[in-house]
């Protein structure tokens, strides 16, 4: 049998032996009970959870899987969180090849080696040929806050900087190159990858992180928008500032997309003390997630909601959020 | 605008205006950040998922929101858990109605009000049209395991009662019935229902439940069988002792269908003591979801790992898991 069967979903026996063949080695899970038991130290959690749909389900760089574990895992790592578990939720189309699957687990299961986390429970759901697209992976995560960690935006104040850890857009850019089969040079690869690590080191070298979030779907500029709204402060950046990526930069340029709202998978903002930005800059940049951590702008008072990008000629543009959809169905 | 667009799942505009017109007010969720922060109490986790895919999305006495909400907080309560948080995860086909989304989100407030959980994180994708099936809903939920409670097929002992909590069948007949366009005189409507105040009832009656399972896909034989297999006992149960419905009856002899393979959603299986299984089923009939429960069978030490029906006229049949399947999309 190489193609996943309706009867895969039944919960009947089928469903068992896919799940004591294929899930349960590749992810350590014991027993056939729907929940997990997981002990978690003292202190508040943090809860997530995130579906994925990307189209193409392989492209240069990662696949869902990994998506699935790294996405979660970060929107834990931004929260101020350190990833403890998480669930996966698998919805698969009949005839999907079991092939792919196989990779697809593989791979959820190597993330979440590398990110330190461990995927405790899971479910499979199978319909029919033609009414999903291939597979959609949901994955949950739970993470603990440790030292009274906090991060809002109302933390977020005048006069603090705002940090970008890496090069925008190579996410987006390598799905779309793939889904339409163009290729670029330099080669765009996804930066799917786990940011816990690198908000550990940022934590050694700061305690006090007002706000962090990844800049996924709608991009940085949607991210910085949110954050500019929730607080009621302005975000001005610097357009020089911007780590945007040779092949990036020309992908873009090329197919008329704008960086500033291209998706990433595995970068993240960060909005703290001026004092304590270069620290946290170089704290970063000696972990290999942030070798392109910048600081890319600061807060200001007014006008209050807004996001101003200041162009190198001395301009200065008004940043919205993504508006419509840009590039549909990117993790 | 009264439909979905993949703009709605960009991560932009429109699915903050989604996000703060429909489905925070519902949920009470503040804010914008992917995680919620949630305080749990000191003890042991319980942490399940499960995607729901059921077709038709509305059936009689409920839809795939209620179902997605009573689901989860049912895998939590058959693991001894008191539930405490979901998250929700929606892959929303491109053209689904806004009206439709605001029946199932008011379904799945109410539903969480019930069972006294709280929903506190969610996501959306919108996939294009064709590309799913109207909606998929993914919950995952965390529930504290109080007083040392623990469920585990470890626990089964020979000698030990097998009670079922309510009738079988009606979940799986109520959608079969609605699919097809079928009516069936008494009608059939599906038991979805959170079963975590049953479940408070049981305990209050027997600090000591050795295992429990909601029989949902595969319908109760498949939960048997996982039973002996996973304990390595026998099950025996009566025929005569099962609860099936009138309506449940008529509907699987007409359809050929068996009523112990048929999926629930609002019934569970215990096993626990003999000397204790008394007082737990009168403590369960003095609850509204329990009315119909039953000592159905007794733990054995052999035939390992078999499930019996005994019949009536003193036969017995030997009961397996589901084979292939019987009724997909069930849930």
């Amino acid at each position: 049998m190489d193609r996943i069967l309706l009867g895969h979903g039944s919960g009947g026996k089928l469903m068992h032996e896919l799940i004591k063949t294929h899930f349960s080695p590749a992810f350590g899970i014991e027993g056939a009970g729907d929940s997990a038991f997981v002990d978690v130290p003292q202190g508040r959690l943090a809860y997530t959870t995130d579906s994925y749909v990307v189209t193409p389900l392989f492209f240069p760089g990662g696949n869902i899987g990994e998506l699935a574990v790294n996405g979660t895992v970060n929107d834990l790592a931004v929260a101020g969180a350190d990833p403890l578990y998480l669930t996966c939720g698998f919805i698969i189309e009949e005839g999907f090849l079991l092939s792919d699957l196989q990779k697809i687990i593989a791979s959820m299961s190597a993330a979440a080696g590398k990110a330190g986390v461990k995927i405790v429970a899971g479910d499979t759901k199978v319909v029919n040929k033609g009414k999903a697209d291939g597979i959609f992976i949901n994955t949950s995560g739970i993470g603990v806050l440790q030292n009274n960690r906090s991060i809002a935006a109302a933390k977020i104040k005048a006069g603090d900087a705002v940090i970008v850890s890496g090069e925008l857009g190579s996410h987006g850019v390598s799905v779309l190159a793939e889904r339409n089969g163009l290729t670029f040079d330099p080669p765009v690869v996804s930066d799917t990858r786990a940011l816990n690590g690198l908000v550990s080191a940022m934590y050694g070298a700061s305690p006090d992180i007002h706000f962090m979030r990844d800049p996924t779907r709608g991009g940085l500029a949607t991210t910085l928008k949110e954050a500019a709204l929730e607080s009621g402060l302005c975000i001005r950046i610097r357009d020089q500032s911007l780590p945007v990526p040779p092949g990036v930069k020309g992908a873009c340029s090329l197919l008329g997309l704008d960086p500033l709202f291209v998706a990433n998978e595995g970068i993240l903002i960060a909005i703290l003390e001026h004092a304590a930005a270069a620290a946290v800059v170089k704290a970063m940049k000696g972990h290999e997630h942030g070798k392109h951590a910048a600081i890319i702008g600061e807060i200001a008072d007014a006008p209050a909601g807004m996001v101003l990008l200041e162009t190198a000629v001395g301009g200065s543009r008004i940043i919205d959020m993504l508006q419509g959809e840009q590039l549909p169905r990117i993790c």
